[in-house]
């Protein structure tokens, strides 16, 4: 095999494939990327059983074959090199030049053929939907998930298609995190339980961008995103989601808009006087025309007033501080809805027409 | 005590004397800032007992006294304040009240009484620099002292005044650091052992501005750096720092003059071939115009042809990778002259008039 590509389309191949190479694993191979010049386009792939990417790179072929090489030391050597063409030239045992103007690599690469495939999805209906708006709903979601493995339906998020709508759900047991979308297009429904992981990394490759789009396909046990020249194949979690319905309501006893930078950021203080590990509350008092937010710790104690409009009966009800910022940080408008029933039940942060839906759990505290 | 400070007067004063906060003590109040607010200025005071930092933080002063403050906490809390006006007020009981617009703190302060005053030290010559000089020269010695805490002196660096000469050295056993400063006056004779640690700390707090002054003072045992509102008074070491006249030779049989940053990308892309902890050498190669640099290891080979003018013998030598690539990014200079003697002898980078000279000892390698 012998390749001609610049550094900058190389490095990009490499960085967008890097997502799925594996930081631990007991099949060498995967940490391997798969230089596929087989045919007529040059194709890089990494796989870790459950997430794979491939993605094609500009460049010249000037002979055709297949190498596996080391990711972490193939995408160090790329990214050192000049900023020139780079000549991949691999011999029939694999031995492999990296040459760069003056600067000459020679590396021991690994048979292709022994490199995993990605899962061959058939191409049925598509939904389509932007780079931009499933980056930010990656955004707005993912934190909510589930870290402990204990149930492994937690640690995905809930995809479901109907009509022109997608619906994006995380939640983790102390709350829930809805984002509702308007695709442009109907589309039959769907309803997918999509890995963390997977969603994690593909947001790091996602342009972001409002005019790039991203193709989706479903199958049973898969799901796959196209873009741009590249193609992310990932397992899906097997099992029903929760029903989530029932926890959604919409009756409330008091209701508060308030700024959101200004509760951010008295949060983000009264959470200096939460060690880590500890549990304090931060405890919220509605009264009247201000929201009073009150932490008292072995560290000390903080308050803090924040004037806000109040539509329903005073209340006095407490949260872990971290939820409470983490929505609010994904929440991009100006002024917010809290909709609270009572201090045992939950809270629910969301605007108008439920493009979002944050669902806090309070927890006791000592008035 | 009450005191009155714009947040960023604070968080300017507590970032610079966080630098003398130990991360482990087993003495509680080193821990602690020290706001000293008990004569007409408010002084914030850090001690780890090797170094000490003092600065003058501007405010308002309502109420005399003098507590200490938990300095991670407070640094935390002053962080996270509106920029706005804090109070900060201690009753006798040291029970602290932070106040900045609607956000109230409550934390427990320690006796100031209980907190080591600094070393004082009595202003004698002083000697006059600028805040960029001494930065620098910090950068550009720095590295090259022992991180290894089984020879003292080697964890310092010389700091060595004659005349309006100021040398400062750092060694650790494979290789030298020397920069040669010219002062605008001229001193007695002075020669320090100032600890490395001292240094890193107070490069962080310089402006790094030519037009602003360290006055530097010296004692037997102390070195102080006295510039804008800040004091820093440090423990020298004790012992005498090494002969290096006779380690300095100005004989060569090769003299290479090389463009710099070539040839750091150059080892920088080598070095990729040697795994953490291995010892594998770079071995360069001086024949005729042309240097070739190779490394040989496990992981593959790598070698790149540099231009280069040289005078005298060729020459084929072994280095650590890594202590060269130190040296060259510290070298402002496009081009460098490098002299060699043989392939057991150290190799000298330096300019013409010895502002800088690395040293740096050659490895055995196998041809």
């Amino acid at each position: 095999m012998k390749i001609i590509c610049s550094k900058s389309d190389l490095l990009k191949g490499v960085n967008i494939v890097m997502k799925a190479v594996p930081s631990k694993t007991t099949m060498k191979i995967l940490e391997c990327i798969l230089i596929d010049a087989s045919a007529g386009k040059i194709k890089f792939t990494a796989n870790d059983m459950e997430l794979g990417i491939e993605t094609v790179v500009e460049g010249r072929i000037e002979s055709r074959g297949i190498v596996a090489l080391d990711a972490k030391l193939f995408s160090e050597i790329i990214r050192k090199l000049p900023d020139s063409d780079v000549t991949i030239e691999s011999d029939e045992k694999r031995n492999t030049h990296i040459i760069c103007e003056k600067a000459k690599f020679n590396i021991m690469g690994k048979e292709g053929e022994d490199f995993p495939n990605l899962t061959m999805i058939e191409k049925n209906e598509r939904v389509i939907i932007s780079q931009f708006t499933l980056k930010e709903v990656i955004r707005q979601t993912l934190f909510s998930i589930a870290v402990n493995e204990s149930n492994k339906i937690m640690t995905g998020e809930l995809f479901e298609i109907s009509d022109n709508e997608l619906k994006v759900v995380a939640l983790d047991g102390h709350r829930i995190a809805i984002r509702n979308i308007e695709l442009k297009d109907s589309y039959g429904s769907k309803k997918v339980i999509v890995p963390g992981k997977t969603l994690n990394e593909i947001s790091k490759i996602l342009s972001g961008e409002t005019e790039d789009f991203v193709q989706i396909y479903f199958t049973q046990n898969h799901i796959m995103f196209e873009f741009d020249q590249t193609i992310v194949v990932s397992r899906l979690i097997e099992g029903n989601y929760f029903r989530i319905d029932h926890m959604i309501s919409s009756d409330y006893e008091t209701k508060v808009t308030i700024n959101k930078k200004e509760m951010l950021d008295c949060i983000d203080r009264a959470a200096l006087m939460v060690k880590e590990g500890d549990k304090k509350p931060i405890v919220i008092s509605i009264d009247d025309e201000v929201m009073e937010l009150k932490i008292n710790s072995q560290i000390g104690s903080m308050d803090e007033i924040i004037d806000i409009k109040k539509e329903g009966k005073d209340i006095m009800i407490g949260f872990n501080p971290k939820f409470l910022m983490d929505s609010l940080r994904v929440i991009d408008d100006e002024d917010i809805d809290i909709y609270y029933v009572n201090s045992k039940a939950p809270c629910f942060i969301r605007d108008e027409k439920e493009t979002y839906i944050y669902l806090i759990l309070p927890v006791n505290f000592v008035a």
